[in-house]
């Protein structure tokens, strides 16, 4: 299964993702692709995949991209294809943290492996708390970032799910149960091999 | 919340019903009509609210039933709609025990309410074993309840989720994470009120 994570910056989704690895430590964090600079402590290959501004391009025209998003407009960030469907093939489960444009691409180019989850905070303020909290931004990228939180919650109805963060635990034990009813979903070609293998057996007698 | 639960004759429903009630007492079961005569022991309005096929027909008519089977064709089954709709504007959940074609026409009516979870044998032949064990059935009802059997499985792939009863402790476990998940599933109604609350306090700045 693919989770797709969205969410607007300071709400949490890496916290929530951490805690969510701790109950299924077999789900892959996807690792992005990005044009932006390491910082200092980012490891490549770990944090992120950095790639030179003509790689990206060259990825992104060869189709080498599940989804890719010009975020900040400056930088480029995107999901490589390949790996995603490595874990599907393995059987893994694998979570994207992506954002309300990357997410609608996912779900249009994987529509019966995606499954897409918006986390809310419990309130605006609570948003501007988390942010100005951080202290690693100054007020002009606090008001950058809330103004494109904005815009992921006006995009919040396309999600099939909504999971409000005001414990990390409890968020991620909501995501671990939607992880274990997708698995029993029906999907189209389960349900048609499943219907096979009873009624292969069943004669009209 | 409107759970329908569906599955051939002898997979076990009403086992993992009882069973998913043990684990959530406040779920309401629905009470079904039917133009049948009450066996020895059935008790009206717990088993079934027995009805003549006049009023039955009347009910229908009026548009008081929010589905209905000609299950046998001889007798004739329904739910009645206000109790449904009484017990979800209560904010409570109910769920229904009805055939492929009810399960259809609830989905129709009430798509944002309904979930609709199929209970799957995990052979055939462990489910003419079962219906065989009942013994309260001669060979040519077992021979039409398999048929019957047949068209449940094949439309098994139009229900939301799929639940295979192999034990029944288990498979009420499954429905009961399938409720859980579905409270956190992204309604249109609810997620637009969510954005109103989280987007009101939200100024452009």
């Amino acid at each position: 299964m693919l989770l797709v994570v969205s969410g607007p910056s300071g709400v949490g989704k890496g916290t929530v993702i951490a805690a969510l690895r701790g109950l299924r430590p077999a789900l892959i964090e996807s690792v992005s692709c990005t044009t932006r600079p390491p910082r200092p402590n980012e490891v490549n290959g770990v944090d992120y995949h950095f790639v030179s501004r003509g790689e990206f391009e060259r990825m992104l025209a060869q189709g080498e991209l599940l989804e890719s998003e010009p975020v900040y407009g400056e930088h480029l960030y995107g999901t490589l294809r390949a790996p995603v469907a490595e874990a599907l093939a393995a059987g893994r489960d694998i979570v994207l943290e992506i954002d309300y444009r990357g997410a609608a691409q996912v779900r249009e180019r994987m529509p019966e492996d995606a499954v897409l989850v918006f986390v809310a905070p419990p309130s605006w303020e609570e948003l501007e708390r988390r942010l100005q909290g951080r202290r690693t931004e100054g007020p002009a990228e606090v008001h950058k970032r809330l103004g494109r939180a904005r815009r992921e919650i006006e995009n919040m109805v396309h999600y099939d799910y909504v999971v409000v963060n005001d414990d990390v635990d409890e968020a991620a034990r909501e995501i671990e149960v939607i992880l274990a009813a997708e698995r029993l979903r029906c999907r189209r070609a389960d349900a048609e091999a499943l219907r096979r293998r009873l009624l292969g057996a069943a004669t009209e007698g």
